[in-house]
């Protein structure tokens, strides 16, 4: 039986500031607009009003993870998300290829390498160092993730990433536990294995041959330490699939035990009408589908109005009609704004909808961030998505009699 | 003198979904859209946006008492609410009189047996069992409270009541603890008790011999251990006042020391004009009267629109005037929405308006649903409840100086 659902659409960043209009007010969305005239409307702020959310933080909490409890840094999650297996106790780090010369870092993405080329990198970069296995795995592009697992390991360490080019930076323990001061100098050990490595492969050579940037060193990031939480299907009794194409997005949804239907890029450009008709598919099954459209993050990263406008012009016409004839109820929120003229991550509110006949309507028509402010639900926080979800499911178990 | 006072109006369950219009919506009602037009109105979540909420955690919350630290499960507010005196370590399940045939149960409420004819079965049930003393009382139709004293007992155990017709069930310990054990010991004894005491009961005989559905058995739900809380005059310094009549409207006031007047129901229906005119006259000596209206509640578990419609015009009509002439200031909201499309409680927030000459006023001019979430309150929380009243009665103590 198709049981009662809802499909939270996150797309990525989506909130903006006027200049003067938002992207959201500048685009011409027809059917989001339908859906906010239909439903209810409101403000949201993942975690906390002015709080400048991460992704990953800010995905924890709209799933009722409060980050302070559970969020395990971002290498574990990235690591997830590209389907590496994790066992508690892991240090997991973000990867990137880049290029060295000199001891200097010359590009942190190794002239942007490809994904066809990063790939038979791979092999020569697992590895034992003492008693810790190193495991990698390249991902996307320039990305990967790299596993550290032993005992008496530390989350606590700097990055080997300078994250600029520039001298080339050693990991050192950010704490004064010997724990943290092992895995720094195991980082160390596993920069000079990694630039070894690749140093003397024969994919390099080629490269420079053809005037390429050799991918000749790894930089690591982001570690955090692995740990099993409580699944979601045992938090909140809902079964619940991920349809996403990021890394991170389906490293979370692993992480609190949803299923994950990862579709990938083609040419590096999402097919985003794949994802909704596979969102729509998914809610004949599950009873919330999270689907993630990473576009409008991008374009607010670089500034590009006219990018970030055409992009929620494509999700109103390729993912909006696909999951509204599932039947399903919909929610349509960001997780966080990126303001183009921020070319960052903001601590302001994003739009969000709610259009389920379990729920009320109001009065606002359209589905932007002056709108919405008047919406009927009000200013909400992260904390409380998993409450109206529940409750629109008709699965929120009463508090007393 | 008469004090400065506000009246609490809380109409059980009022909030509601569009279907297409809410009971509110719908309902002629000139004085509480007067009120709404001079005062000010808003959104209420009694415990939080998206829970929902029971009925007694409900009205714990409003009154300032966090369920969370001060719920003492439902037995003890239903005992309390039926005039039981209790002592600390006492504990009390709410009863119904039931139908068994076979070792099954064929009726919830023994062919919805009357008051006057269940009252005379409240001899037969109470008892000592070991060591634990057993008071039973009937109440109003099938209803009734039973209190265990004794030493180590515990709350932690299993309705008897099976909530449905069918197999009878025994009751189970739900912890492992010797207490648990023992109260489930003397539950499934007291239920055998009960059925020997009941089948044997002359009124029984009688009631069989007239075509009527026995009451041969008592079926105990709820397990709640009653503890002392500090009063609400110690509290806040406020001088309160209960007007109602469900049992567990009273059981909530007595428990944190307001005093009760309790309306019972004349022919099985509320004569709210009366209970208007008590709180009216209650509000010349309290500075805060609790005025508790059930029907709507009932309407929306029932599913019937017309009904919830017509009980929200009779207050209109039979309340609000009355209410209005005592000079007080006046709240009206509800402890929770029940949606007559669910026939059951949801966590959809419920209108709420402040008419107080020292509260200020809002654009909105009508009390429901849609309009109010326009409301210069915005959207409040149980917690916000106290606060406010404190305020507008020109009580709450300074924070700092």
């Amino acid at each position: 039986m198709k049981p009662n659902s809802v499909i939270l659409l996150i797309i990525d960043g989506v909130g903006d500031l006027p200049t003067p209009k938002t992207a959201l007010q500048a685009a011409k969305k027809p059917n989001m607009d339908k859906l906010a005239a239909e439903g209810i409307t409101g403000m949201f702020s993942p975690l906390g009003r002015g709080i400048v959310p991460g992704s990953d933080t800010s995905h924890l909490q709209i799933f009722g993870y409060e980050p302070e409890v559970f969020y395990p840094g971002r290498g574990p999650l990235e690591a997830l998300g590209i389907g590496m297996e994790l066992k508690p106790g892991d240090i997991a780090f973000r990867t990137n290829f880049g290029t060295a010369k000199d001891n200097k870092l010359v590009d942190r993405r190794a002239g942007r390498i490809q994904t066809e080329e990063a790939q038979p990198l791979q092999k020569y970069l697992s590895t034992k160092i003492d008693d810790v296995e190193i495991i990698f795995r390249a991902s996307v592009d320039h990305r990967g993730a790299v596993i550290f697992r032993g005992p008496g390991l530390s989350r606590h360490v700097s990055d080997t990433d300078p994250h600029e080019t520039g001298e080339l930076v050693k990991a050192i323990p950010l704490d004064n536990t010997p724990e943290a001061e092992k895995t720094a100098k195991i980082l160390n050990k596993y920069m000079e294995f990694s630039m070894n490595a690749l140093g003397n492969a024969e994919e390099n050579k080629l490269r420079e041959k053809n005037k390429k940037l050799p991918a000749n060193i790894l930089l690591l990031r982001g570690a955090g330490e692995y740990r099993e939480v409580p699944s979601f299907i045992e938090r909140f009794s809902i079964e619940a699939a991920c349809v996403a194409g990021g890394a991170l997005y389906c490293g979370v949804s692993k992480y609190i035990g949803m299923d994950v239907f990862r579709l990938p890029k083609k040419n590096n450009v999402e097919i985003i009408r794949e994802k909704a008709v596979a969102a729509a598919k998914a809610a004949e099954k599950y009873e919330l589908v999270f689907l993630h459209v990473k576009g409008c993050d991008n374009c607010g990263h670089d500034g590009d109005f006219k990018g970030k406008k055409e992009m929620i012009e494509k999700i109103d016409k390729e993912v909006i009609p696909f999951i509204k004839k599932s039947g399903a109820s919909i929610i349509i929120t960001g997780d966080h704004s990126t303001p183009v003229s921020w070319k960052a991550h903001s601590g302001h509110e994003v739009p969000i909808l709610i259009w389920s006949k379990e729920e009320r309507y109001d009065k606002v028509k359209k589905f932007d961030e002056l709108n919405c402010m008047n919406g009927g639900l009000g200013h909400i926080n992260g904390c409380d998505i998993m409450p109206l979800i529940l409750n629109i499911l008709k699965k929120a178990e009463k508090y007393g009699s």
